[in-house]
């Protein structure tokens, strides 16, 4: 009833730490390990079957390090890759939970009209995970790819003039129809206020937040959580240390560390006997 | 005097078609044989050591293939790689260009007030090689990181107000500077109108064109060319055959194909006897 092996959460590069930021509000008392696979990023252009080696990749990793429960913090991933992955944590004893599933829970939680959106990768998009899964809810789901908002994110552009103008290109073809908006990738929670303004009255779900509940929830059953203390964050990523700590600062609010380098050519980690 | 064999072009992914077109129309009557490295794309915002070894990884597939040349067409590998690409070409008996070279020495050649700037990735410019080989014979270098160019050409917004939106913000602080600019990454060609609109009266240094320009003259003085016929090209992609033909039409003018797919973590190519 008090476990102290740390939750694993995994994206391609730094849109997870959104999610990584709502677990450690819903679960302060965990160790949280982050991977950001960043030697492979972006995972949103790729197709099905590289992204499903590069998950597996990845999760294998983690098990290695000892955590107690996967959380997929990447859309393109759970879309390609949730079913593999979650087959994977079963022999290795380990609860997956990906970030569709709630955001989808969520978004059905919250429609009055039945007519549902999603905006995400090319890749999320393309797979039709959140289609599928709302289809049999709804009256109407509509998926929009909205390639640039990543960049934007990365850049630190999420408001301004150039913000308001992408979104409202990528979001002018929703007005009057959907009442519900499914933030399907974990980068586009920063660009939260320009589709706001792009989609006036319109329900926005951050899956980051459903997703960090479900966690707390799926722990709970299992009898994982930790009781009591104060958990820390340590984050691994498959290159360029530098460029994470400072991308990912817009995404956590404080730069992400300790940050160690990974190479997930080898079969070995680098923390060690040191986490 | 009459060498058949293809030259190979090498880009992290679709950037690179821009210097194809080029080669195309400088060596009408060469085979081209063009290597997208999709499955790790992009290069731009990756560590040298990471740069250098897909890169190294690329080029040695390239020359199994049994290439005569290797252009090397895209700025960061350049950049972070060709020393490297330049021995290993040596032991293989291949000459091997880069896009930086020919554009800074058109860029000299441009200049008369001897103040000339760089665009490109945050790779390129992190990496310095523009600002390194132009300072010791212009009186002033600036550099700009334009990340959003990738994505607005990817994404076919290459006029239109959001195009000349980002133009002027990254530009903006170029007006009154130099004279000459150098577009230091194979996407930005597709934004040339909104770079020249947003820098008037400046010269813009194409280094697609030099490269194909130098390539040409590098091939005759090594007794290389092919003499008569029409060339053919084809294009070898490591994931994503479907989104390189889809992408790679904006930088081509024409679908590319024939398009096969290649895994480079196995030692064998595709094409084979059927090359």
């Amino acid at each position: 009833m008090h476990d102290l092996r740390p939750i694993g959460v995994f994206d391609s590069g730094v849109g997870g730490l959104t999610v990584l930021a709502a677990l450690r509000r819903a679960l302060p008392a965990e160790d949280l390990l982050y991977l950001g696979d960043t030697a492979r990023v972006p995972y949103g252009t790729r197709s099905a079957t590289t992204v499903e080696r590069y998950a597996l990749r990845v999760a294998s990793h983690l098990y290695e390090d000892g955590i107690k429960a996967l959380v997929v913090a990447c859309n393109t991933a759970t879309t390609h890759a949730l079913p593999a992955l979650t087959a994977a944590g079963r022999r290795a004893g380990v609860p997956v939970l990906g970030v569709i599933e709630p955001g989808v829970a969520e978004a059905l939680r919250r429609t009055r009209s039945g007519r549902v959106a999603v905006l995400g990768t090319e890749g999320t998009i393309r797979g039709g995970r959140y289609q599928a899964l709302l289809a049999p809810h709804v009256r109407e789901v509509q998926a929009r790819a909205c390639g640039l908002f990543v960049g934007l994110a990365e850049e630190g552009w999420t408001d301004g003039e150039v913000a308001r103008l992408v979104a409202e290109r990528y979001l002018a073809p929703l007005r009057d129809g959907p009442d519900t908006v499914i933030l399907g990738c974990t980068h586009y929670p920063l660009l939260r206020g320009v589709i706001e303004a792009a989609l006036p009255g319109v329900a926005i779900v951050d899956s980051a937040e459903s997703t960090a509940v479900a966690t707390r929830e799926r722990l709970a059953e299992a009898g994982l959580l930790r009781q009591a203390g104060t958990g820390r964050s340590r984050f691994l990523v498959t290159d360029n240390v530098e460029r994470f700590q400072h991308a990912g600062r817009r995404f956590l609010g404080v730069v992400p560390k300790p940050v160690a380098l990974v190479d997930l050519d080898t079969p070995t980690g680098v923390f060690g006997g040191a986490a």
